[in-house]
């Protein structure tokens, strides 16, 4: 099989750097085109770029020379890592010109036309694309992701009334240079901005029906409060829901541990065998100990235990730059590469 | 005025050192004994402890003998750094010796004659030991110091049906060696031994109306959910409540910033000047910048905000081992002096 | 006594708010006029700065409106914390405009008739300035003065023929937002710019001869190598010394522990009763631990031991914000007037 | 070919989990038992240890039986772990009864009869176990190892007279639980316990010549200065250097990067493709950054550049569990299979 090519938008920042470190040896995806902010352009990306990756950067990806974010590329498929401040008006010129582009971008979730998609969760929202020939997709915030993928099966199957969260979300989510050390050396801060819209509009959308082609938001309460903490990766969570038909634990031990979606389906390269794992000991999930499960794809829970206020409380645990960005949004690319949304640049 | 003679059991420890430096150069109590197991009596105290306080150990009480913690001291008034494996039946021998023990340990919370004291929020339950010629009063739990502080004038000024917390809590809180730095360093460990279970039941005794000689629990429910941080001291805690009377957040806030009790009026010398502050800017409370806030005795408060579920939600900080643990111990001594609880041992 | 009105230059970085913190109460100085950069000027302080020190910072200082860096200010005495992109010419037209500045930056030290003064070690330096109606006195870089402040004494002693340092920097060095927590949560950067640089030259200049109004560079072989490390505050280094004439180590903690200077004689409000401290215990000195002693103007040190290759090796700790930075300010200026030359500005 | 069974003695502990990870898939040895101390026996080993590694432990491992540390055992290759309160006798009773045994414990390094490896460097010292049908085999110090490989090819290639080495070393090296969080959280320790003894002493064995079946000890200069920094794996070191004959930078980096040995040569299954990588750039080698190179086996090197005391000065970083313990005394291990002398227990 021949490989599809594929650029980065914002190829530069840490979410970019994130996908050169994924697409370096990708079975499907020839990583073809770096594009960076004019700053960059015209740079060798190893001289454009401060590599901070725990592995090292390939080569000859390091050697490209970084173009500018303009919709002439030989790729039609485009990862964007793009800071909201730009990404809004970009992305929307490369659908316009025929370019699928997968956005880990905020700007567009909440467009009507455009997925915000967890190939796990909500695969049948691509739908929206269907037959297009150029669009944007879009990867939600990293704190959503872990949150979705535990409470889909658990929605599924009994309902679910209210969700109140509390984050304790890694430094790597604010990008690079990002959080300063002086900040969250120790120390927690009780706040990171519009982090809690984000939590409580989001999972809506996510979890809506698909008819007529257009997206009914779900109907569930959600309170999320968001704590930066002292961790380079994995965001955890503490979790509480109020069902609609409340289960006994082991039923939704039960519906997590055999829960399996369309990525696990089709054997797509960067799906993990099981999106989510409980763990009975006391003391897990925790980031360190097991944010790389499965590549940092799967999600961890564990602490299943009743609620005084609400009907459980559990504890979530993701990676927030493999399954919450970069990770998330090439299982996105290969979902929609093996579900045909992509023929139309395939022969190109 | 003659200082009165105090004594430390469990000297040695974490706890025990933060009394230690607390006590150095106390107006009204003079630290005369030094207390500790087995191991380390007859050695001086500089050598049997590890000292981990940020100033200077003294070198009059470095130069101290250790004793054995039994109850042929001079001192009558002592305060107790005991683990709770051996706390329960050496204070109860202390009370029935003729002394009074302020103690940090669990084992006798929930005796019915035992007051669980902040001394601003339930002074009243020292009532429980008028009289006595020697008795036990026991300081709370560190993470739920903070909570109560802050509920306090909101309950007797609007009624509390619910209330839902998720702690973030400092590696000082698990004492020395305590947290192993393997288990801490860029992670977060979701769970602590007890702590949740602490956090729901003292509220209720603390909170509780004294009558009859003994206290009627309040009733409201109470959700815990407890983190360990990477932060050296300062309990950050994300909180939610279900209000009788709905107020509004300025109500909330006048009552916070003029919250005054007891120890503010008699001005005993360790309370702080207001018991609670609330800080506008959105990213505060956090522990390294406000944990030290009246010398780590008073509480910091923000964010307060609407809640999807609840009425509002907002963040509270403790320094836990200062008004969480030694300092809060020291103004109860205080305040029982202040209140002539003493009385009787003062004149020996 | 009337207090001496002084401005700081500078004033919303993180060494400006160190030097607003410790003049905030100051017996000798009022803080008056605080300035900055032109993005500053003309909002109140408290809303130009994001406040990062640990204790809270004054209503009235708050409330005060940043002005530009200009010289026209009404205090003649000024400190600058101004970045070294700026401070070569600002500082220049402030001395030149009859004001007596005192600065943290790097642009001036190496001046032939600029003091590069560390109060304890080389205030016969200041005579550089004799007579002067405005000048400039600068304040070594933070990792050179607690190596200074611990070699001087043997410097004089016994002679020193070569120095080998290692240090192990905080983050604060770096100012706000500097470091990104990306780059030390769980590593070490082994590399500052300027800084070894500065550690080899600085000290020659400060050991060095003043005479006919000059000064003779000491002649000491100096090798540094420097890392920055997680800690928040505390410059702790490695230290090996070939000495021209070998004392016994007794010697050696002698002549640090009697070391006393002219701002110890002359009670200066900030000087340290002792600028320096041997600590016996193996383990000590620690950043954590020690940063603090004497308000963090004192020097740490430890560990004295033979060496396989320079004659001895030790440790020596500093408070780099403090000692290193805005505290060592402070002290030089209220040497400055204590000495008589601030007199030419005191009438105004 | 049939895989070697093999045993580990301390398997509970973080160096002898470490050991169970890397064993888990190893194409020559099959993990057969598991074996620590009284308090573990008879317990399945998920637990009788708290796995604190970031990969999860195998089924299969974690349901076997932990077995007393006696000479009893199916595996005649052994790993030891143990802790060196312990390590000496168990280590001579196994040797003794014909077992093959490879210790990261200190006790027997010194030993005449017993190789102090790093096969990159000194295999030709296995031959002090040459025909024996029963020995021990030692793993240099984590610190030792990072440092040895750094030199030998310049000892080789060059000469030294000295080298003066400061570590800053991660808390992985205290073992679990090891380093508490409250002494290295904002913080460095500048002592660690025999550390620098060792540093100065196993380089010497290590580079010595091995001729008449004994080793003649290298002569070199060595001062250490050892620090524990809050970092969880890699231990970086600042390295001065002074030669017999003063090479070029050139001549070094070349020297560096051409640098392979039997392990690279025989294709050994943990041998590193290269054991030594330089870094041009600046702020490189980082713990976090460069710790897992060729799967933690590899040295970076960085910042090589004139010194003025010593010749040159340069930054090591290697992997202490990996290539310091676990990874080390596997590859040392796979050496000696290939080279023929476990041959008498391979038809066993």
């Amino acid at each position: 099989m021949k490989k599809l090519s594929v650029a980065i938008l914002g190829a530069t920042g840490s979410v970019g750097q994130k996908f050169v470190e994924l697409l370096s040896d990708h079975p499907w995806f020839e990583l073809t085109e770096l594009c960076a902010s004019e700053r960059s352009v015209g740079k060798k990306y190893k001289e454009a770029t401060k590599w901070v990756m725990p592995s090292s950067l390939k080569t000859e990806i390091g050697n490209k020379e970084v173009l500018p974010c303009e919709p002439n590329l030989k790729s039609k498929l485009v990862f964007s890592a793009l800071d909201s401040s730009v990404a809004g008006e970009i992305e929307t010129e490369f659908a316009n010109n025929g370019y699928f582009i997968i956005s880990n971008s905020k700007n567009h979730r909440f467009d009507s036309d455009v997925p915000l998609l967890i190939p796990e969760v909500n695969h049948e929202h691509l739908e929206l694309i269907k037959n297009k020939s150029g669009a944007i997709v879009t990867n939600p915030n990293c704190s959503t992701i872990g949150l979705a993928l535990a409470i889909k099966p658990l929605y599924d199957a009994f309902g679910i009334e209210s969700i109140n969260v509390v984050t304790m979300q890694a430094i790597s989510g604010g990008g690079y240079p990002g959080v300063p050390s002086m900040d969250i050396l120790d120390n927690v801060v009780p706040y990171i901005s519009g982090e809690e819209e984000k939590m409580k509009t989001e999972p809506l959308k996510i979890l809506g029906k698909f008819s007529n082609n257009s997206i009914e938001n779900a109907k569930i309460k959600i309170s999320a409060q968001c704590n930066r903490v002292s961790v380079i990766d994995g965001h955890l969570e503490n979790v509480q829901i109020k069902f609609k038909n409340k289960p006994s634990k082991e039923d939704i031990i039960k519906v997590w541990t055999e829960f399996i979606s369309v990525p696990q389906t089709l054997g797509l390269p960067s799906a993990p065998k099981k999106p989510i794992y409980y763990f009975e000991e006391d003391h897990l999930p925790q980031p360190r100990l097991n944010r790389n499960l499965e590549n940092g794809m799967a999600v961890s829970i564990g602490r299943l235990r009743d609620c005084e206020i609400f009907d459980y409380k559990f504890v979530v645990l993701s990676h927030n730059t493999v399954r919450g960005a970069a990770g998330g949004t090439l299982l996105a690319a290969e979902l929609m590469k093996a579900q045909g949304y992509l023929n139309g640049i395939i022969d190109e």
